[in-house]
């Protein structure tokens, strides 16, 4: 049996002598162990690969008598495949990219579906053979009305997702939504971050005149474009593109920063810590 | 009427100035003009967009009678979709992208089909309504008996492309099929060339244990992997990789550098030198 | 004679082959030639080099008497060496390239000599054989009365400057003497702006949890920060980096971006176009 | 106090813990540890950052204790500078990186000297209070004597120097001098290795048509241009590039490259194994 294994808790002293005591104890063996320290705030991050056959529920009760209670110890079976609910808008690049990924292997997960506001991408989510749940935004309803019917569909069909991913996603979630899937939720922003917060970074890039333009994908939290940042991405560039040109060159740093984050976030490799990550 | 204009011709003085006046006693608006002289070799490059209405079989013979006959001078017209013919074999992160692409309206071009030596990607092609025809290599046949097969395919449904895109194929092309499309053969090599050349490059990076990994897409010649490079990319690696996740991150670089060639090539920005490419 | 020849006018029909007849005129033959048309705005941009031998004065007329009065034309002799003058503080970093790069004739430019408000670099620019103007900022006195004195310095010695290279200069001018120097002045901004702006940004990177950094060299204008790019680098970071270690990592990306943005302007191959430069 | 600790050894079982309790017992804190299986060849490494008041020759055997004779154990003060000597040929540009790196304070090393098998860099090295000794290769003389001369140099002044760094040294090195100062010897190659092995890579690139050029900096060992890789860096060229561009545009990444590797193995962070580095 293989298992992640990620402690976030207050540095101390001995810690990891203690989970290596721990781990060694239960006939554990360390297939890869990485550690952090972030001396600013004395907060100790280690992740750690598994192999051995023990009672897991058991050994996070061990971990977790050696530390403060506040502190979280996760316990992942990585060959256990993760569920991920796609979003999605009107913009194909993105999910295009998840989906051929999806359907070669080579993305390590399960997709529930594409839940969207439009209907623009339903042909192409059903060539894969996975479901579309077109919700659009009705008139005069507010996003709180929007997003109930959304939670109302991951609930009534259970769907229960490990991470959602808005790719290209052109709606603001209320804070309630964002809580309910606490550092659960990827979007890709389309500039490197904090440059060009906001609508429309192509054109203000254009008009700014950059050398290099990027994209930002980050965990979703209730500062627009302010979440934690997984992955960043630049491309070189020059005056002889406009907007247009930028956009269409930026799809492709888009879906890779995307992809990229996905990717460590399916292989529990991100640690959330404030407005932070940290990435073994 | 949008046109763009190649010139490959030996060097001269007064060149820009000639083609200049023609074009402004036919009424031609430049609206970018490039040019590029290879001192070494005393060779003349030139392209321009022009937009005007003029009678352009006339044009070029107006050019033409300004410079050698052994010139080569090309006039597009840049609203007439390319018609690109596709090849693959297995693996379908290449193909996928330029699907997605497709499907989009991203990729200005119309896709003939895929052709294929095996039948693995027969279902992909299929949902995005793109004919699939599957060419399979006949034991104890060689080379040539299927590319003849190939080769009659092409012929006997008057495909005509303008571009052929060996997005992950995995045969090579015998001296005759390649000189019938010279220069409109692009392929994608999964290392950054020179180094790595022929098989397995990933597991060839791996045991070399490079910081960088890279892709290389070319026109394809009679020397393998040899053929002028159009675009290269490259993504940083380290220890921690082993060949088949240098593999895995090498996928992305792939697509993404295979795309950025094609997207050359239908913009008719390149010219082929000898073994060497001039890129405007 | 080789020339640098740079027209910046309000587009029209017919320009490049109007230029291209009076070079031909001239005798003149064009060894490289770019051109761009900023469509938004109707500017015409076009950069030839040429050689030949021609009353250079006269051409200008020619060329002139062609176009808008308003328009801009420089004639540029590559083979005249340009001066520089250099502004610095305590840090070395961005200086010292410079200098090594002078010292080993890489620097296709003369060094007038190093600027400072304080003799912290005085010994390093005396090791080059330069002249270390040390202009304290005097307590009390303002801006304008320091930089009366830089000015009185440029002007009592005739230093002349083609370029003002603010290498890490940690003042901000004052608008008079940026419009004194229009264009001519260039700085390094320790971030990939328009991201970090102002104070500290590498503590501002390493508080917003940034995977990439960057440094931007621009013409100083009077909005701080906001003048037309030159050159933009990146280099990936992860959290295991505190602010002072990407301070040290960014001097890097610093040096390098600087010296490419200095070479770039050496060389006659930038417009300033408004808050964008043109680049070729 | 502070100290490094590297450990590479076969790997069992229980390494962590066995670690981690000798170091919980003699009351060290761990700041940061890293750790690697390299699981095809079975061998575990280990770096840790650890502070404490303890006996650490006593420390050494303990560990030495758990693990096989042949393993290697390095326990490191890393407030002990290092000791660098350099060795130049002509070219200035990363042997001036160095020194303006050496004299700001942000090289965290002691400068020997410059051994160089020609006078061009004396005086460039004098300005910085450093020792320079010319050690020209004699008429008729071969490899082994010059080799002497510098040999007895090293032992006679009693250097000891824990790197060697050849930046641009244009000389190749005998077995017996490699093996004398095994996995200490880095050198930068004006390539992106494998590619482009041996003389002139610049001229190579630019004949093969690459988009990208690079250069690696790698340990020596007996194989010309074939040693550990340590770091490699990257910049994208076009066909308007000759070789002496290309030349002038990769030192910037020589020199990027080569102050990159000589950080790394400053701050203790590379294993070296067989033809691979494993860098922390």
């Amino acid at each position: 049996m293989k298992r992640v294994i990620l402690i976030k808790c207050p540095d101390a002293k001995g810690l990891v002598y203690k989970f290596a005591k721990i781990f060694f104890e239960n006939s554990l063996n360390i297939l890869k162990q990485d550690e952090f320290v972030d001396a600013e705030n004395g907060i100790f991050f280690l992740r750690t690969e598994v192999v051995g056959d023990t009672d897991y529920d058991n050994l996070k009760n061990l971990l977790a008598a050696e530390i403060d209670p506040t502190s979280e110890i996760t316990i992942v079976n990585p060959e256990q495949r993760k569920k991920v609910l796609l979003f999605a808008t009107k913009e194909s690049h993105c999910l295009g990219d998840i989906l051929i990924r999806y359907d070669s292997g080579e993305l390590n997960a399960d997709i529930l579906g594409v839940v969207s506001n439009r209907d623009s991408l339903a042909s192409l989510t059903a060539r894969f053979g996975l479901p579309f749940w077109y919700i659009p935004a009705v008139e005069g309803a507010d996003r709180v009305e929007h997003e109930k019917l959304v939670t109302n569909l991951i609930d009534n069909l259970a769907l229960k997702p490990d991470i959602l991913v808005l790719a290209k996603y052109m709606r603001i979630l209320t804070p309630y939504f964002v809580s309910k899937f606490d550092s659960k939720i990827i979007n890709i922003h389309h500039s490197f971050l904090p440059a060009f917060i906001g609508a429309n970074p192509y054109k203000q890039a254009y008009e700014r005149g950059v050398k290099i333009i990027g994209a930002t994908a980050h965990f979703v939290n209730n500062n627009l474009d302010e979440g934690p940042i997984i992955a960043q991405g630049v491309v070189p560039v020059d005056h002889s593109l406009d907007a247009d040109a930028l956009r269409s060159l930026g799809k492709s740093v888009e879906k890779t920063t995307l992809s990229k984050a996905i990717d460590l976030a399916l292989e529990d490799r991100i640690f959330v810590h404030g407005n932070k990550t940290v990435i073994f």
